[in-house]
């Protein structure tokens, strides 16, 4: 996703390996490799850095790095301007990190549960991810690190101070980089990539005026809140209007049409996102939206009707694409 | 909700007061005072302390507490466990708080921004709410306090410590006392709530064959995700099965029925959720489920129903319950 990171070490607990690997090749990511983690923190770490460094992992193939970038899995949202800020920082000053401010004061305990002292909230920070090192700086301080380091140590930036004797520079990060820890992290990390996903829809409508006046008032009532395009269907077949949706993170597609079988356009909408890739990363919507306005239709042709969406959509779920059909029946 | 708490005092800043005793009376709690907040949050618990102590608050008629509760209206899912076990703990010790975990790293900056150390973290602890304190012990180190202390300070704790020599002891707290400050903490916040709301059913049974069945094989296909509780409307109509529901915390209801229109029931089960309160803490969901298994029933007939379904349920929304209508047409 970020051109000027040339390699990622992506450190996996040794049990799933396979599951990594088989997800690094399903997304095609090309500079990944996957190394055993540790049984800590830091030795994990550890191991990620030998592979630029150390002969035994010549068969990666690896070149040693100016700057390392460290980050947690944990953090998933992390964007590409904190990442460029860290590096540049480290760059000058052998070593970088994100910060923010504390949201708990934070106590030291005495050895009986009680209270020994309150540190002043203002003075310090959470030390969060990512973090950048000159490659060298933190490679030493690794080598330098005694048994209990690697076992009870959590903080890089530490052992960057403690062995290769650098100050790193602190930056602000943002909200986005929380550790997602508890359940209600999970949550909150859901609704985040929620939000994000639902920023754009794209509407296609067939040729008959019905469906263009409906595609024009959806564009008028939404476009306050979300991002919207409206395109005909006849432009999605030819051109490129519909790649630059993909390529512009629309994830949300409705095809309105008055036409009583719709299959055709259906099947080629779902070729195009499915050729597209970006049903790799997330679930897109498409829903098909049939206007009705023939007098006499049956409760039971409707329902034929969105029987066949239904088992359709069954089909294609597991492309990662979500198919719901409405059947709007107007006079 | 607690019995053994007799006095709620909430400070709230001044241009919020109005709004605040709006829903105190709107909710009919009785234990309640709400009290004007300062500009600092040390100010603002001490104005609510004031009210227990000081001749010019003599009107709220609220008599001195043996231990006092200081609690965030940021941490929204405090238990009654825990703050039964801080009020212990603070008549034992004088002062007693919650703790939980660090999640990060907690470091110091040097003026410059850098690294001056970081902490280790599992020396540390975050200083969470809710805290007690027998009620002398903090209200007079609230009434040594400097104006440093009230302006910058931001734990009581370290007040009890500073100025009434007393320790506190740390209970470990749950994960869900966090503090709820950023917008995903919104999200983690909202999807709790529904988490709790979702743990209930309660499906309620016309008298016909069908709806018996299928309240008896919903109860099966559910009742091993959650509770589920099918009862028959003739029992809800003359005895406590649906107190013991709503009791319980169940907020969401089923109505299962073959009838063309099942209006006089639905508003009759509309009327005994609104007499049992339950719609004052939280929304009510209630769906209705028409088995319809006659042959030649047209569409817009259906329409008409759901239409009649979907105006009733805005007429009820104003009273927090959200009626929805399911037509099931079948063979």
């Amino acid at each position: 996703r970020i051109s000027w990171i040339s390699d990622i070490i992506v450190v996996v607990s040794p049990e799933n390996i396979e599951t990594m690997k088989t997800i690094v090749e399903k997304y095609g990511h090309k500079k990944v490799t996957v190394v055993k983690g540790g049984i800590t923190r830091h030795r994990s770490i550890f191991n990620g850095l030998k592979v630029f460094a150390e002969s035994e992992f010549s068969k990666y193939l690896v070149q040693k790095p100016e700057v390392v970038v460290i980050h947690d899995a944990v953090r998933p949202f992390v964007e590409e301007d904190i990442l460029l800020e860290v590096v540049m920082a480290a760059k000058e000053h052998g070593a970088a990190g994100a910060i923010c401010p504390l949201v708990s004061t934070v106590i030291a305990a005495s050895a009986d549960g009680c209270l020994d002292h309150s540190l002043e909230r203002a003075r310090y920070r959470a030390s969060e991810m990512p973090q950048a090192f000159l490659f060298d700086v933190i490679y030493q301080a690794y080598q330098q690190c005694t048994d209990y380091d690697l076992d009870y140590g959590t903080e890089c930036l530490h052992l960057a101070l403690k062995y290769s004797n650098v100050k790193a520079k602190l930056v602000e990060g943002t909200a986005d980089l929380w550790k997602v820890t508890y359940k209600r992290d999970l949550y909150a990390a859901e609704s985040i990539i929620k939000d994000n996903l639902s920023q754009q829809i794209c509407v296609i409508t067939g040729v008959q005026e019905d469906a263009v006046q409906v595609g024009f008032l959806l564009h008028e009532s939404l476009k306050s809140q979300v991002k919207v395009e409206v395109i005909p269907l006849s432009l999605c077949k030819n051109d490129n209007h519909l790649q630059n949706m993909f390529s512009g993170g629309c994830y949300n597609f409705i095809y309105m049409h008055d036409k009583q079988s719709a299959m055709q356009e259906t099947q080629l909408l779902v070729d195009m996102l499915e050729k597209s890739n970006i049903t790799f990363s997330y679930p897109v919507m498409l829903i098909l939206v049939h206007l009705n306005s023939s007098e006499d239709i049956s409760f039971s042709t409707g329902m034929e009707e969105l029987t066949s969406i239904k088992k359709f959509a069954k089909e294609v779920k597991i492309k990662n694409i979500w198919v719901y059909g409405l059947l709007i029946h107007y006079k």
